[in-house]
């Protein structure tokens, strides 16, 4: 099993046991270890007055993608803290991809950073996270 | 109209208008303006692996706890940002509650700190916002 | 020896090694353990263009009060990250004064917000610091 | 006057009137419009304890990379905000580098990443800044 073969099937046991990104729609793509897709269209109950997507759906688009993209080595990874700048609104029906990236990555402690576009490839918001990763492997069962 | 009165007033109307945060069953009262207590129960839609809430989630309270606190004034006020640090995990079933205050409010923007906490009265997570406010009323057509 | 007694102690350890905040005629008081407040004056060789003090001095100022208000329980203790909101310039000879508190400490991490004010008690800047504390004394040769 | 042209003279009239970085021995490249270099040395009067240098001197550093970078268009641009991630000591001797590039440029506000490293190109840093751009030339009387 190589690099991304690890990646992606620590991606898919994640995905399976993540109801709550499946309840938004998300889906989730990792071209290379490190990195991932996170896809979301917004939806009639994600969006608050004018019809503006709810920042803390955006917020979980970006962490989702965050999450994937550092759960890649095997290891049991969390999010310790993430920070977001909201640059434009999202509107209902809109397209967002939220493409995360390593910054860096230690022994037990990895920085990632998530940008949130639009499918006019407009910036919506640029995400943060700090991650810390268990001595426990995510794939232990398999 | 005191500002408690309109403060509570603003909070209604957006409530009404925030699918987002009725969908996932969130709960609002304002004690005072410039502050707010949002409450959310983890449900089984809202959990990854190990029943417990996507970190997103516990964001998404956060900052609807900081923008009905923002919004207390009769301006439209927006989140040009937020940050979380992640203290300890909630899990499926936790009664979570979101205490937003204001730490400073200028001319035309403010700061806002949220603490998240169980049922236990433990520290979930702590947030920061900051809004920004526009030259337009919330209340117009009252 | 008490909690605030060890807090002082370990406060006029700190200080006496810290070349940089001495340099910069930073000023230290322990109101308690956890917390700690740090004064400057800003000089000449602190400003930029206008006679506006660098930001960058400012986070030093209030992270030199995180460093204090985390190091008061005689373990080494670092900073993870700083964040830092300016909200009104300082400027030649402003006395600036950081106030840190705690708002949280967990097993080997803590959380702490700094309040940065000058002379008229407006608020500067509003700071929030992660720590980490390894297992090691900072009182070993006492 | 070309963009780079322009960014460079922007820099040299702002390293002219800022005392804080010069004072800090910091030097500056502009390798193109909205990046910047900003280079120092680790003093003996810029470490605490067990010769580590002060965090805030590493934020002062970064921001620094920031502001040159964000005042490339020649409009008074100030920061807002900045968050940093410390990942690696830097000792006294050592030579820094800060490198900043810019994320997203808005109308009035901008987000910038810097990274700052040590002279063996292992990074010591990550930090990111948020501007804000007033009505007004940098360059007006030139």
């Amino acid at each position: 099993m190589n690099g991304l073969q690890r990646a992606r099937r620590c991606a898919e046991k994640m995905y399976a046991a993540d109801k709550a990104s499946r309840a938004l729609g998300i889906e989730i793509e990792i071209p290379r270890p490190g990195a991932a897709i996170a896809r979301m269209q917004v939806r009639d109950d994600m969006v608050n007055g004018l019809d503006v997507c709810h920042g803390g759906l955006i917020f979980t688009l970006a962490d989702t993608s965050f999450a994937f993209a550092c759960n890649a080595y095997d290891r049991v990874t969390v999010a310790a803290s993430g920070d977001i700048e909201f640059l434009r609104p999202a509107m209902l029906g809109d397209n967002l991809e939220a493409t995360a990236h390593e910054d860096h990555r230690g022994r037990n402690s990895g920085l990632y950073t998530s940008e949130v576009r639009n499918q006019r490839d407009e910036v919506v918001a640029v995400f943060r996270g700090r991650s810390v990763s268990r001595d426990e492997a995510l794939l232990g069962d398999v």
